[in-house]
C-alpha cells in the first residue's frame, strides 16, 4: 500500500510513518519543516535531540531495510507541487497532519492568528482540491481533535461525530443527524473545525473518501519504531506553547518545580499515548469508507482525567508537590 | 456614523456605500477592484458601462454633496495596510462584501476553488482579527446567503441562523439552539459556512459585535442613489459566472432567446431587490448587537419563487418563450 504522510516530519507524523513503513507499506514524507522553524522562531528545542530528516530517513533504512521517500513542499502554498508530488507517487491513501498544532501557539499575536488559519485551511483544501484534480480514488485520513466538540459540560455522551437531533417540522417532529455544533476554544481548535465542513463538503459533491480522527491529548514519545535507534527518536515539547500539560507536569517535577494547576484544574481532557495514535491511523486506513459515504469521524482517546487528578497521578509518582495558581487569561 | 465599506465597488457594495452617504454616514471604500480584474480574465462586462471609481466618486460628490473615499487594499493579502486603516479612520461599523460571490465562479477550476476559500476565509478572518487588534467597538456587518442553509427541503421553516434541537442526555432530554447545520451547495457558498464559524469565534471569545445578513438572490440594478447620474449607474451582470437567474431570463427575452430552465425548474429561491438591500444594511448598522451577544443572523428576503415560476413570468412579460432542457451537471 502506498501512503503519503503530510507533516511526516512532526510528533505524530513522523512515528506514524515509521509505524506504517514498519506494517509494508511505501511511505512518502511531504513536509516543509515548519515545526522546526517555529523551534527556532520560539527559541525553543525537543527535549529529545531529533536528528535532521536525511539522518532519520537513513538511520530507518539501516535498522528496517525500509526506506521512506522525503520531498520538501508547503501543502499550503505549493499547489503545483503538491498535484504533481500525488499524481507522481499515486498513494491509496494519505495521512494528513500538515497543521499547525498548538492551541497557545495560535494565539500569541494577530500573525499567529492569521497564519494558523491561512495554513491550516489551505492545507486541507489544497490536499482534498489536488486529489480530485488527480482523478486517483485515494482515501484521505485527517487527524482532528476532541476539541472540536468543545470542553464544556456536553450533559451527553459525546458521539462520533455525528449528533442525532429532533425539532418541530410542519408535517410533526424533524430527525436528522447533523454534525456535532461545532465548539472551538481556540482558533488551532477552530481551524479543525473548517477542516469538518471542507471534509462534509467533499464527501458530498465529490464523493471523496475521508476518515476524521478525533483524538485527545497525544502523549508519550517513543513507539516500538523510534526506540529503535537513537537517530529514530521522536519530539519531547515541554515548553508554553507545544508542551501538552503532561510534558509540563514531568519536566516540572523533574527540576523540583511544583506542579503548576491553573483554577480549579477541573477540565477534564482526554488522552491517548503515541503508541495508540499510530495504532490508530493504521486502522484507519486499512477500514475507508466507501465512495458516496458522509465523512467517518471517530474519536480516539484511551482514558480522561482532569487536570487535577492529572496532577496528583505525577505528584504520587515524582514527589513533587502541586501548587494551584489563579486561572491563566489569555 | 463612520462606516468602512469592505468591497465597496461591487454590485452590493456600490449602492450601500451611496445609500449610507446619503443618510449622513462618513462613508470609505476599500476594495482591491477584484470585481472589475475578474471581468477581463472573462472576457465579459457589466451590460451598463459603470465608471472607473475615481469617476464614480467624484461624480457622486456632484450630485450630492457627499464625499466617498477610496482606498485599494487587498483585504485577503495586506493585512498591515488593513490594521493600518482601520486606526486610522477609526469607524464604528464595517460592512463586509470582500468575497468572491458567485457560485459557479468558485467551480470552475482548482485555482478558482482555491482562489474563492483562500480569498474569502483570509478577508474574513483579516477584518475579524484587525477589529480585535485595533482596540476599538467597531460593528462588523456581513453579507451572508440563505444558501447556508442549504437548498433541499428542509421540511420545517428556514429560522434565522439558529436551530432550536432536542436530543437525549444523561438527565433527560437536552435542548439547545445550535448555528443551523451547514448545507453548502457550493464552494462559495460553503466560504459563507465557514464564515459562520469565524464570527461564532470572535462574537464568543473577543466579544465582537457582529451581525450575518443572509439575503437572497440580489436582483435588480438600481437605487435611489445610484439612478441620480450616468456615471453612478451600477453593474448588471449576465454571463454564465455571474448573472444571476433573473437576469438570465432578460437577456435571453431582449435577445429573442428562449428563456432556458434546466431540468424541473422546481427549485426554489429567495429574491431581494438590490434597493431592499441596501436598506437592510442600513438597519443592520442602526441596530447593532451587544458586545457578547452571540452573531445576529438575520434572513432577509422580499419573495420565493421557484426557477419554472419566474420563467413563466418573464414569459408573461416579454412574450418570451420557455425551453426545458436536461438538468445541468457541473
Amino acid at each position: 500500500m502506498k501512503t503519503i504522510i503530510f507533516g511526516g516530519d512532526g510528533f505524530c507524523g513522523w512515528p506514524t510513518a515509521l509505524h506504517l513503513s514498519d506494517l509494508g507499506h511505501d511511505v512518502l514524507i511531504i513536509d516543509n519543516l515548519s515545526r522546526r522553524a517555529i523551534d527556532t522562531e520560539l527559541g525553543i528545542t525537543s527535549l529529545t535531540p531529533i536528528t535532521p530528516p536525511p539522518e532519520r530517513l537513513h538511520a530507518w533504512k539501516e535498522v528496517s531495510g525500509g526506506k521512506i521517500g522525503f520531498q520538501s513542499l508547503n501543502v499550503a502554498k505549493d499547489y503545483d507541487a503538491l498535484l504533481e508530488a500525488i499524481r507522481v507517487y499515486a498513494p491509496d491513501a494519505v495521512v494528513h497532519f500538515a497543521e499547525q498544532r498548538a492551541a497557545p501557539y495560535s494565539m500569541k499575536s494577530s500573525a499567529h492568528k492569521r497564519y494558523t488559519v491561512d495554513n491550516n485551511t489551505n492545507a486541507t483544501h489544497n490536499i482534498l482540491v489536488a486529489i480530485v484534480e488527480s482523478g486517483l480514488d485515494i482515501h484521505l485520513v485527517h487527524l482532528g481533535t476532541m476539541g472540536v466538540y468543545g470542553y464544556g459540560d456536553a450533559g451527553a455522551e459525546i458521539p462520533e461525530g455525528y449528533l442525532s437531533v429532533q425539532y418541530p417540522g410542519e408535517q410533526g417532529p424533524i430527525a436528522r443527524e447533523i454534525l456535532y455544533p461545532a465548539a472551538p476554544g481556540s482558533i488551532y481548535h477552530m481551524t479543525k473545525c473548517l477542516d469538518q465542513l471542507l471534509f462534509a463538503y467533499y464527501a458530498k459533491n465529490d464523493k471523496l473518501r475521508i476518515t476524521d480522527l478525533h483524538q485527545g491529548i497525544v502523549w508519550g514519545t517513543q513507539t516500538e519504531q523510534t526506540t529503535r535507534d537513537e537517530r529514530l527518536i521522536n519530539r519531547f515539547d515541554y515548553d508554553g506553547d507545544y508542551g501538552t500539560v503532561l510534558n509540563r507536569f514531568l519536566m516540572q517535577a523533574a527540576v523540583g518545580y511544583p506542579l503548576t494547576v491553573h483554577g480549579a484544574g477541573g477540565q477534564t481532557r482526554a488522552f491517548i499515548h503515541i503508541q495508540d495514535t499510530v495504532r490508530c491511523i493504521a486502522l484507519a486506513i486499512q477500514n475507508p469508507p466507501v465512495a458516496g459515504e458522509r465523512v467517518k469521524i471517530l474519536n480516539q482517546l484511551a482514558e480522561t482525567l482532569t487536570v487535577r487528578d492529572l496532577a496528583a497521578l505525577v505528584s504520587t509518582m515524582t514527589g513533587a508537590p502541586v501548587r494551584h495558581c489563579a486561572p491563566l487569561t489569555a
